[in-house]
């Protein structure tokens, strides 16, 4: 044995999955045509489903010699990646440019068919996580809108209809149909009726969110919260098994719904793009070319993402750039294509599913029929500063917040938590029309001028009594705010895009009011002479438009998607460029006080691997520096070990893999084999009966006996993990700077990079052992 | 001499341009202080103006010992790339790390200041390009138009106006001031007065052609064209010295006001991307950050190619997606960020300016009042195939006629061409109410609808003469799609957006017209079951709008970009789904001819060293196979060679830059050294007057005499090379496959890799022989 035998290294030690890998045995005595077919077809990067693992004779090794030269270059197979690991791009694209190019080889009439259909999978599939997420977003909605509407009373003509349905084809405000709660119960005495509306109110409110964070707890924890965070890390490059998976999904959806319907300070938009991605996940298992690879996989996950935002709000070009410049970290021409048409699938099939039988996709219409003046351009900019101020300070709040729930006695009582925040809600609310009102409505109300809006809602637009409207929109503000703050991060499926939208609006509104007070009090001042005298010249509904991109620019920091989400929702252009204006002035003023998004800072929060291309880092120290050092490696000679020595070290060490060397005096890099893959061998060949421990491995192109290994007399067994081996690892010098190989790691999406001087190993660097030293910079 | 002496690499050859480079003579003498301190500094990858060369005796080179290990870990000292090279954009990168490092360790309060200066140069400098892209826009804006104008007549309260502000408040088409040429020569028999219009109108055009071809030929021949694929190409990471300076800057602005007033059929739009580039590179001189960096200059670039299609359309968000979608190569979240911004200043300048004094910065106003139905979706599918097939069709006999123009006897005169392509549209032209219009004209009348039209454009909405009016539309769509594959690559500035765009409305509007036929003949039949029979079913206009769309995607397989910029040209957002279905198969049925876009195309032909990171290629060969083998290579020992030899070696080989080996037998790799930075070292050492010569030189840590050179007793002296070499060069070695070295060159931006066997030096693999190795395999 000449094994080094230390250990620094930290990774997640979790098993392989073994459920994943094909359970396919393999024989002891292969005819030698399959042992050398099976051999030629090793290049191909994937997992052959037989004669994966094979021992075989010293006789048959000298068949080996006469394998081409150029099979030395695959880059290994692999099985399936663990949970909470990094996965590999760079190997999973090598292996998916492998598998299209056997394809492209194959000339019969099949396998030209073949090639369409794989050239159109990726195609079909992102058509196919189109429909589903829009078909999914059309219930989210309706039982959202239900269980909104059940809180105040029910349909008499069914349960199952909410208000609107209950009342169609009703003029106004007459609805005979639908039965308030008090009336139900049969009371009569004004202040009764109150409390017992008050009190339904209530307790459905609570009873959904305690039924929606029971279930989260229960079947699929990781449903909780907005999940963008997640996406984020999980598109990035992670692996959270089950995040995506079909509980996962289902719970969300439901959840949603009950949390959104409840009335609490949430959105359904944010989450939607969780949902997206879960579809994604379950709709690329349908297809191999998605299923086997996981870097793949993100592309489609990609495109999920932008049908979830582009089903949200209806805004499919919105959904492609969120995707881009927010969740997306591998984001290729393909893949904004991919995206492109997935986002326009959702938004058709929504369309064609008509959920608010409104014909529309835009979900706030507004048609502002003045155009804006340069005198409001300096309030559009101090819209932009409160809407940055707000982002900075809502993050920081709601930092706090969270991690006292996570960190402190509260995290034991999540439901209990999601209840009493339920339970205020929903009693403050039923006070205050612009509170009671589902957000959607309230922003749909405050974005629209006076004179389209149907009744005057919660006098917005009575002259009469302007103080005390913007006094209630004060406090509507101050209350939205700390609702915002201590809802969002509770343990039932929540999102933040709609509440940074209405405490923008609100925001807008007031300002616009004010403005618009003042410039009715001075028509003459110079700075209003570009004003028509007899048109109304200050819309405040702009304002709570400009206002609403403000905040939601703060809290994400997003810009162009920002604005493009901002247009799609209300289908209104004139504002292209105020908007764009604002969304610039609030991102640059939540950025002074910190780079980080809401989403980064919940990644950064949990500790999650994300390596943020958009962070710069400075620092002198190089590779060597960081580097897990060759004493402090498991290094796995070329020759020498028998399946009983590997046995050994998978039990005892938990790397997630292995280099290996000439010999474990001179280290020379041979190439690099990974945990999985090694486990995978060794499982096959000891599900073998009667195998024996003693065989030995080699991983070389030269024969054994090259070696002095291997009597030629005696027909000895070799176990051959050549076909695993990854021959060609990207090597490093040590004196590469620290901040070179993060470019490395950010571009080519590496997983470990291996350090050697002249050949020999010296070291290994992984991404999390990267990230941790990053982290180290960045306290500083 | 050890000297490798063999050539095979045939990079080009151009000497560096020493202009470029500060001339500050060094001493001979430096005190041993100023050497250490310049030695200290040695890591920043930028040139310091004093100390870059230096000659010291042998007992000096004892203190260099001393030097931190950090130094070695520095890229090399780079002096300006040459013309026609490629960047190495991850040498740039890492320079500009180190500048930034070396910004934020400065602590006083003057360094401070410098910092945000420094952080804030980015906004200022995108900023200042979006600025001076809007004047210049609305500089050609509003001299093309009066191009255009002064073909038909003059005015007469000033030859310098247009038509539109000399007849500035007279109502319809009263207008005293304006006087037609037949007028102006006072004739009055009718055929004579059509016969001077005629002549006067062809006149002019041809008149201002040449001027435009002329001035293009003497003075800026880089000016031609649309030079999008220039861009691309630069943005890759190429250099072409000229093509975004002053001189093309100014040819660009005159030839295009000159040839889309002349008539022809040419957009400036397209063209306006390469004027914002001109200006990004002006801009940039006046920037440290960016002038001395060829690749934080192309993210400007990026910005300003943003704005110069945000001024072109006034469609700012479109021109970000354009800079992201088409011609940016590298496009990190902040040149998004940035692009955002100039591309809003831009549009913010130009609706400042308003040169059409419309108020509005949308060019092709619509408001569409309808909404789309389901049975119209087959038909914009139908639109969407016809525009890919146009897009196809037009590529591949453009390029039949670019090369026409290229390769035969038609090169020669280039402003003859100009002059019978401008005479025979002219022609033409001027008998067609379609064709006479200026297109942007043309285009806004059949996108309108007819309610919208002012007066009946040419029939488009007579019920009466509907055949006719088909047929003459048919005919301008035939004569502008010939005019076109003629017209776009002239030697003057021409643009293929607009011309697209007219193209696809004709298509739509006929399609349109058709439909509207059929619908009304049959309102019964059941797939028009959704029309309200009240109310117009099918709007022609919209039809136009979406052949616009559809034909501008399959000439630039653009998808969200041309989405995008669709809308924010019309204003309308109602039609989202319906242009991106559109736009959708569009790019699919262009794609299933041929991959490359009209850009792409041209860059073929011309064999620009553009690596594209969408296309795929598939091979199974590996770096040794097309590498430059050792022996080929020149390389340099790191001891022993005299400044005479490198004289030698820099004379003699053309090569862009030489690896460094320990010696000429181990051939241990020490670092690699760029041409232009060996011959700045040299020629600073050959100004210093009485040079010997045979001073030695050395590129490596280790002293001298450590090779046995330099006998202590004598003061021999040498010359440090150190600072100018990348110690840390990437390297790979020979088995990678070629695919996956591909994949660095496309996300690292390598210019070369070195290929070595355990520490030897084994080959160099350059960018333009790996772009060689896969045009073969495209051809293939």
């Amino acid at each position: 044995m000449h094994i080094k035998i230390n250990s620094i290294d930290t990774n997640f030690s979790t098993l392989s999955d073994s459920s994943s890998i094909p359970k396919q045995k393999t024989d002891l005595n292969n005819s030698e045509l399959n042992e050398t077919n099976s051999r030629r077809n090793s290049n191909d990067g994937t997992i052959s489903t037989n004669k994966n693992v094979s021992i075989y004779g010293y006789d048959q090794i000298k068949h080996k010699k006469r394998i081409r030269k150029r099979e030395s270059t695959v880059s290994g197979k692999r099985v399936a990646y663990e949970n909470f690991t990094t996965i590999d791009w760079n190997h999973d694209f090598a292996k998916d440019r492998n598998r299209r190019n056997k394809v492209k080889k194959r000339k019969s009439l099949k396998g030209r068919i073949y090639l369409i259909y794989d050239a159109c999978q990726s195609w079909i599939l992102v058509i196919l996580i189109g429909i589903v997420t829009g078909l999914l977003a059309a219930f989210i909605a309706i039982s959202a809108d239900w269980i909104s509407d059940i809180k105040e009373g029910h349909c008499k003509s069914g349960f199952y209809l909410n208000r609107k349905f209950c009342c169609w084809g009703n003029p106004g405000y007459q609805c005979p149909d639908w039965e308030k709660w008090s009336d139900f119960f049969n009371i009569h005495h004004q202040f009764l009726k109150g409390i017992v509306n008050l009190f339904m109110y209530t307790f459905i409110a609570c009873l959904a969110t305690f039924i929606a964070a029971y279930l989260v707890r229960e079947f699929a924890p990781y449903s909780a919260g907005s999940g963008i965070p997640e996406v984020k890390t999980i598109l990035g490059g992670f692996v959270i098994k089950k995040f995506l998976g079909m509980r996962t999904l289902i719970m969300k959806c439901i959840g949603l719904s009950l949390s959104v319907g409840a009335g609490l300070s949430v959105g359904k938009e944010g989450p939607l793009v969780h949902v997206g991605c879960c579809v994604g996940n379950l709709c690329s298992r349908l297809f191999s070319k998605f299923n086997n690879n996981s870097a793949r996989l993100r592309e489609a996950l990609s495109a999920a993402s932008a049908a979830g935002v582009s089903v949200a709000f209806g805004a499919p070009i919105g959904g492609v750039l969120f995707s881009l410049e927010e969740v997306s970290y591998y984001f290729p021409m393909k893949t904004l294509w991919r995206s492109f048409l997935s986002a326009l699938t959702g938004a058709l099939t929504l369309q064609l599913m008509n959920p608010f039988r409104s014909g529309k996709v835009v979900l706030f219409q507004v048609a502002y029929t003045r155009i804006w003046h340069i005198f409001e351009l300096p309030i559009y900019i101090l819209l932009g500063i409160i809407g940055g101020l707000y982002g900075a300070f809502f993050i920081k709040m709601n930092m706090k917040v969270v991690k006292l729930r996570k960190f402190s006695w509260l995290k034991k009582y999540p439901i209990q938590e999601v209840f009493v925040v339920t339970l205020i809600t929903s009693i403050i609310s039923y006070g205050f029309l612009f509170l009671r009102v589902s957000m959607t409505q309230l922003i749909s109300n405050l974005f629209r001028e006076c004179s389209e809006l149907e009744s005057d809602f919660g006098g917005l637009c009575k002259k009469t009594q302007i103080k005390s409207t913007i006094f209630m929109l004060l406090i509507a503000l101050v209350l939205k705010i700390i609702m915002t703050i201590f809802t969002f991060g509770i343990r039932v499926p929540a999102g933040i895009f709609v509440p940074s939208l209405a405490v923008g609006a609100l925001i807008g509104r007031i300002v616009g009011i004010l403005m618009q007070l003042w410039q009715e009090s001075h028509p003459d001042l110079w700075i209003f002479s570009s004003c028509n005298p007899d048109v109304q010249c200050v819309t405040p509904g702009v304002y709570a438009f400009i206002g609403a991109a403000a905040a939601l620019g703060g809290v994400t920091r997003m810009t162009v998607s920002t604005t493009v989400i901002m247009f799609e929702l209300t289908g209104s252009l004139s504002y292209v460029l105020p908007v764009m204006v604002t969304v610039m002035v609030s991102k640059w003023i939540g950025d002074a006080f910190d780079k980080d998004s809401i989403y980064d800072a919940l990644i950064d929060l949990n500790q999650y691997p994300f390596l943020d291309s958009k962070r710069d880092y400075y620092s002198d120290a190089i590779v060597s520096d960081i580097m897990t050092k060759v004493d402090n490696l498991i290094v796995l000679p070329a020759i020498g070990l028998t399946i009983n020595d590997i046995e050994n070290i998978l039990q005892e060490y938990p790397f997630q893999g292995f280099p290996i060397v000439n010999n474990t005096y001179d280290k020379l890099l041979i190439g690099y084999i990974g945990r999985s893959e090694l486990r995978y061998t060794i499982d096959q060949i000891e599900d073998i009966e009667n195998v024996d421990g003693t065989i030995q491995c080699y991983f070389t192109k030269k024969s054994p006996d090259a070696y002095g290994i291997g009597d030629p007399n005696q027909q000895q067994k070799f176990l051959d993990l050549r076909p695993w081996i990854d021959s060609t690892p990207y090597t490093i010098t040590p004196n590469y700077k620290v901040v070179k190989v993060l470019e490395l790691f950010k571009k080519i999406g590496l997983r470990h990079v291996i350090i050697v001087r002249r050949g020999k190993l010296v070291g290994l660097l992984n991404k999390k052992d990267l990230l941790r030293y990053l982290s180290t910079l960045k306290t500083e």
